[in-house]
């Protein structure tokens, strides 16, 4: 369990952005404005797969106002794959890939002026029969996407185009040995749609092209840093040339990865010589904007009747829509990490369809390989007659463990199996109609690369400036971190994210590694500020820095006690030897932390009408040492949450033409607080022995289980065992009636 | 003269930020907007000198759409003197103390309504005569401004109230055995106009609240980090909890390092809880913001017959408006620092008028005593028969000279007076009317605390971050000196001011310290990059970084050759320790570099009307090491031009009831391009020994001799000696006629 000596680490301070985002303050992407600025808007194919014969904006350029328009051909890097592709997915080139695909955009003194130019910009097309389902991509006699793309990871290549851009396999151990040695198995094929993130702000940004200064770029981003890669790459600037300001963020789930609009924003300010601002509707985020992958995964597993599991074998097929992007490698990553199982194998398929690309969404690529590992683990511990936790404590991995995702040292997978065993809820008894479900999520978390830089103010305050673009309140937690070190109150820090040329390079705040990775440099930082003090108070006494120990806020002397408190020390640094400036830059991959996550939820389910109510839920989860305690709850809360949507009723309903049905928040129906119960949380704290505050990461493994969780809960109560999510009504409705049928 | 071994510094690249300024894309402290932001406006009063009976802003907040209003109770501070003075300054409180001192402010959602609350709110005065001239100021029985104030440096202090609340005396030898050794003495007084800096942007700032967040402001100044100090203090946050961006700047001369309205604004929107943007008209500029000090400077100086100084002595009075603000200090450090001189006696006085508080304009003090000075040696000069500057390179100081600006280490004064006496324009000849005057300049410079990072990009681009607001190039001149460490293309360079809490503390952009102080940090910063490069280097190679030469933007292995470029340990730094960050802060006072100026003027007058027409204009300076040198020619001729506004046309204008006459640019004339000629520039470099690049500061220097230049000029041609600013024609012609009648 986590140091209790620490004084700030731990507790829960209020997250100094709170006040300011409820009531309104706070400035999201679409808040910022400049003078002159122009109004940007895209031109989004009606036509789901086509090629494009030609484009024509003369007319949109001849309406006074319109100040720009921009189509692929203005950038120059439009070669198939790589930044090519880059290009080709934020504007159609030759063909339309999906529908919503951007073909052409203006920028206009007024959003009227620039919908009258849309409307007078045309486009000629060849319409091409669309591709919707992975089963219809992957035929042989497929229509096919993309002509240059052959599928990779099959030796030898078949020489032919195919939407199957990617195959990849693992293996350990006699596969077919194991299955051999198994007294039960059972295999299932599962289903789920592609889903959105759900964020609630949409991507918007503000672009100020400058031919010799630098551009200006402000965006709702996970990630200011590879944003300005990737649109400097886009605008063929050096990185040096653009500046990135990051706004904050109201929501992103791993949706604001991606560029969307900016490069657009950007070419149509240099053509216009004015600002653009562009902002996406909501309709045009679910028809154009990155959804989490749909996929259809089968899984086999094979164990004793004592509850050995012998062998575990898996098939995954993720929807990349129409862009390379589909998370095979986080699926197969975890899809079997949380068992130490010999004979393992997974063969993971990445495929085209006529479909927006697929963006990351919080542990992408587990929680659809999830539903079916432990769907068919809860089968198969019913089939032995196993309780369910006892089964997995019996196949759990353990220090020492290795699987896809590595050797593991100290984890906490078995602390969690434990402790939701004890869990009052787990004990707690059914009623009629009731089912429960459980389900146990991987999460290897993220690293990757970091910085941090500590400035210390006069008055003995701080600002602790990092890059990491805060999500879920990372900048209080990163805050206590420093206040830890420091030994000073935690409302002396001021916690900021600044811009792109005010600290070096760091990663998207992405894959639960914001906490692990730039908390590891705020320590760095912040010891190097500290080490910095010790000396401006050894010189002032005439000792060496060590004999002064850091201790309450103050540098104390060893020899006799004299201390000096941080603001005394800041407060005549400048004539010390200037202004005090701890910094870290690094990457942690050294450091990763994987966490596990345990959900149980009891459903109860109408036999009338098919409507699932969720009536009890727990997430038991190893945080490693929670930072800030309320956020690790909040993180575990908010995955369960929107697993639980994702397994109830979320799905993108395209029609057979390749056109979403219900793009937007009132059919596309994502949990509301009044459908769900208080989800109760357990925090395991099983502290990262390579991190120096013990930080996992835990954001992604709390949107693993649910959708096995749930569809286990719901198969429980209606005796059908579900496999295609989401267990909406009609879909729950018609199992029901077709086991009372087959009775 | 300078090294002439380095690559880039001392070219002439085009500044970054020149076309966004000539388009208007830059973004200047009135362009920034946020949503449901509100429109700030202050009420000033009509009264030069009043009691302040009460004020009344119930009927303005009784208006709809007036969200606040603030008066000087709202804020804690408020005993007189200290950080009280910074409220009361901003805020008339107890009494009004010139005609345009806020009262109270509003902010309503719209400026008709801001000024309708205005109009509402009821200010109940009594009226109290108004102190207008300094001799009025300094009588025995003078209106006294501020009872609290006795007259200081004067030993016993008198024990009543005064408006000379400083007097200060500095004194060398034996003052009056020096003027019983003089052949000649010449004693003149002097008096000098307040003067505005004549910046073209109006202050102007946003300013958001948040209070449990860091509240922001944006503003047009000369340092954020001066300006959040101030702003914090009144406001009783601590620095952490408040962030200044700093916006362009479109002129500031020393007139931008104060708070005008930031933290009326940040109290406004602390009330109305939204963001609130208030800009000065230049009305108010002038009527409240503050000028350039007044001055009646009196100088007395006997020489011998060969040219030798015997003795100078100086009365210098500065008007310092309505609170401590005069610029005594570099008056008295500069009157007579151009010259070796064993008997000197100066003695200032710093006196409260009813005038708004003055401020720094370039080299504040220094333009209005050289007047005095200069003025009697070209008189001097002349009685005894000697070539102006043979007479001052008897006198000058040299290296190991000891003056009240300390002792000098190597200046380049006497290079300045050789370059001059052999330029085209000395030995040029004066046609009918045309009179010429030369002076010389002397300023210390400034150093202070300055701090800079440089992030590497992975693209092997570089930002160089400082915070350092740039007024006159200075972003480039720090890029170049970055790209001459790097040994890469300055282009790779963005060189970017950054906020408060994006580098630790930074002093003003002001006493030309910049390119000498963060010009310092900014080789700090780089060479502490270009060590962890050449340690990655090392690493790879496995040999020690001692055994790595850093050459042309790369690391050369010195055992065999091997080259890793900038771009290659930049791409892979991540991986090999972390993204490269270079950094450094430090307080530049050691490194200070003194510089002299010297200014040729002919001057041709109008006899029938007074008007003065320059004719020919050569500024001499040295630079130290010019970094830029159109930056330093710009410097050089731009300080020239305002000194010639000052010399010519510019004044206050006070009625007798203290309403200033002329406040704009209509009645107040500053010098149009057509109104002089090109300014010949001739740059000497003699590097400062005490910075890496010979750096000594131009920005003050230039202005300093234009009065004296311009008054001797005239004087010459028409034979009577100008002690009075500015010569404008009613003056001018004033002087002819009674020389004629005296005749």
């Amino acid at each position: 369990m986590a140091d209790t000596a620490y004084k700030i680490v731990g507790s829960r301070p209020v997250r100094p952005d709170a006040s300011d985002k409820v009531t309104g303050k706070a400035n999201y992407g679409a808040d910022f404005s400049l003078p002159g600025m122009l109004c940007g808007k895209v031109l989004r194919s009606e036509h789901t797969h086509a090629r494009i014969l030609g484009i024509d904006v003369s007319g949109a350029l001849a309406i006074e106002g319109v100040k720009a328009a921009v189509v692929a051909n203005d950038f120059s890097f439009l070669q198939p794959g790589g930044m090519g592709d880059l290009v080709r997915d934020n504007f159609a080139h030759e063909k339309v890939l999906y529908h919503g695909h951007a073909v052409a955009a203006v920028a206009a003194t007024t959003p009227v002026l620039a919908d009258q130019a849309l409307a007078a910009i045309k486009v000629e097309y060849e319409v091409l029969t669309p591709v919707m389902t992975l089963d219809d991509a992957m035929r042989a006699d497929a229509v096919i996407l993309h002509d240059h793309v052959f599928t990779q990871g099959v030796e030898p290549p078949p020489g032919t185009p195919s939407n199957i851009y990617m195959r990849d396999e693992q293996r350990s151990g006699n596969i077919s040995k194991g299955f051999e040695e198994a007294d039960e198995i059972i295999e299932r094929e599962f289903s789920t749609p592609m889903v959105h993130q759900g964020y609630i702000e949409p991507p918007a940004c503000l672009a100020t092209y400058s031919e010799n200064a630098q551009s200006t770029l402000w965006s709702t981003t996970q990630g200011h840093f590879p944003l300005r890669e990737s649109v400097a790459r886009m605008m063929q600037m050096n990185e040096a040339s653009l500046k990135v300001i990051p706004t904050e963020v109201g929501g992103a789930f791993g949706g604001k990865t991606a560029v969307y609009h900016e490069a657009i924003a950007m070419m149509l300010s240099k053509k216009a010589g004015r600002p653009v601002k562009m902002q996406m509707s909501r309709e045009d985020i679910f028809r154009s904007a990155g959804p989490g992958s749909g996929s259809i995964c089968r899984v086999k597993i094979g164990a004793r009747k004592d509850g050995t599991i012998t062998a575990m074998s898996a098939r995954l097929v993720y929807d990349s829509g129409a862009f390379p992007g589909a998370p095979l490698a986080g699926g197969m990553r975890s899809v079997f990490s949380a068992y130490d199982v010999a004979n393992v194998f997974v063969e993971g398929y990445a495929v085209f369809t006529n479909k927006p690309k697929v963006r990351a969404y919080r542990g992408p690529g587990a929680p659809q390989a999830n539903l079916a590992t432990e769907s068919v683990i809860n089968e198969l511990s019913e089939r032995i007659g196993m309780d369910p936790i006892e089964f997995r404590l019996k196949n759990a991995v353990r220090e020492g463990s290795t699987t896809a995702a590595g050797t593991f040292r100290k984890i906490g997978l078995e602390e969690c199996l434990i402790a939701a065993k004890n869990s009052a809820h787990y004990q707690s008894a059914l009623k009629p109609n009731q089912g429960r479900g459980l389900a146990v999520g991987f999460w290897k978390n993220g690293a990757g690369v970091s910085s941090a830089a500590i400035h210390m103010n006069s008055d003995g305050t701080a600002s602790l400036a990092t890059g990491s673009v805060d999500l879920s309140g990372t900048r209080i937690a990163l805050a206590m971190i420093a206040a830890e070190e420091l030994q000073i109150p935690v409302a002396d820090i001021s916690s900021v994210v600044v811009d792109t040329e005010s600290i070096t390079f760091t990663g998207n705040s992405a894959g639960s590694r914001t906490i692990n990775a730039t908390g590891h440099a705020v320590v760095g930082a912040t010891r190097h500020a500290i080490e910095q003090m010790k000396q401006r108070a050894a010189s002032g006494w005439n000792v060496t820095p060590d004999q002064i120990t850091w201790q309450d806020g103050k540098a104390v002397n060893n020899n006799n006690g004299d201390e000096l408190t941080i603001k005394e020390i800041c407060r005549t640094a400048p004539s010390t030897g200037g202004p005090i400036t701890g910094k870290d830059s690094l990457e942690a991959v050294l450091g990763l932390g994987p966490s596990f996550s345990l959900h149980i939820c009891d459903a109860e389910v109408d036999p009338d009408t098919g409507k699932v109510s969720i009536t009890r839920y727990t997430t038991v989860q190893d945080a490693g040492t929670a930072i800030h305690r309320d956020a690790v709850e909040g993180q575990m809360q908010g995955g369960a949450v929107q697993g639980i949507g994702w397994a109830l009723n979320e799905e993108f309903i395209y029609n057979r033409n390749g056109v979403l049905e219900n793009p937007g928040f009132l059919d596309y129906r994502i949990p509301l607080a009044s459908d769900l119960p208080m989800i109760e949380t357990i925090v395991v704290e099983v502290p990262n022995e390579l991190h120096p505050y013990g930080v996992r990461g835990v954001g992604e493994a709390p949107i693993i289980p649910p959708l096995a969780a749930v569809a286990s809960a719901v198969s429980n109560a209606i005796g059908v065992r579900v496999t295609e999510l989401p267990c909406s009504p009609p879909r729950i409705l018609a199992a029901i009636e077709k086991k009372m049928e087959s009775k």
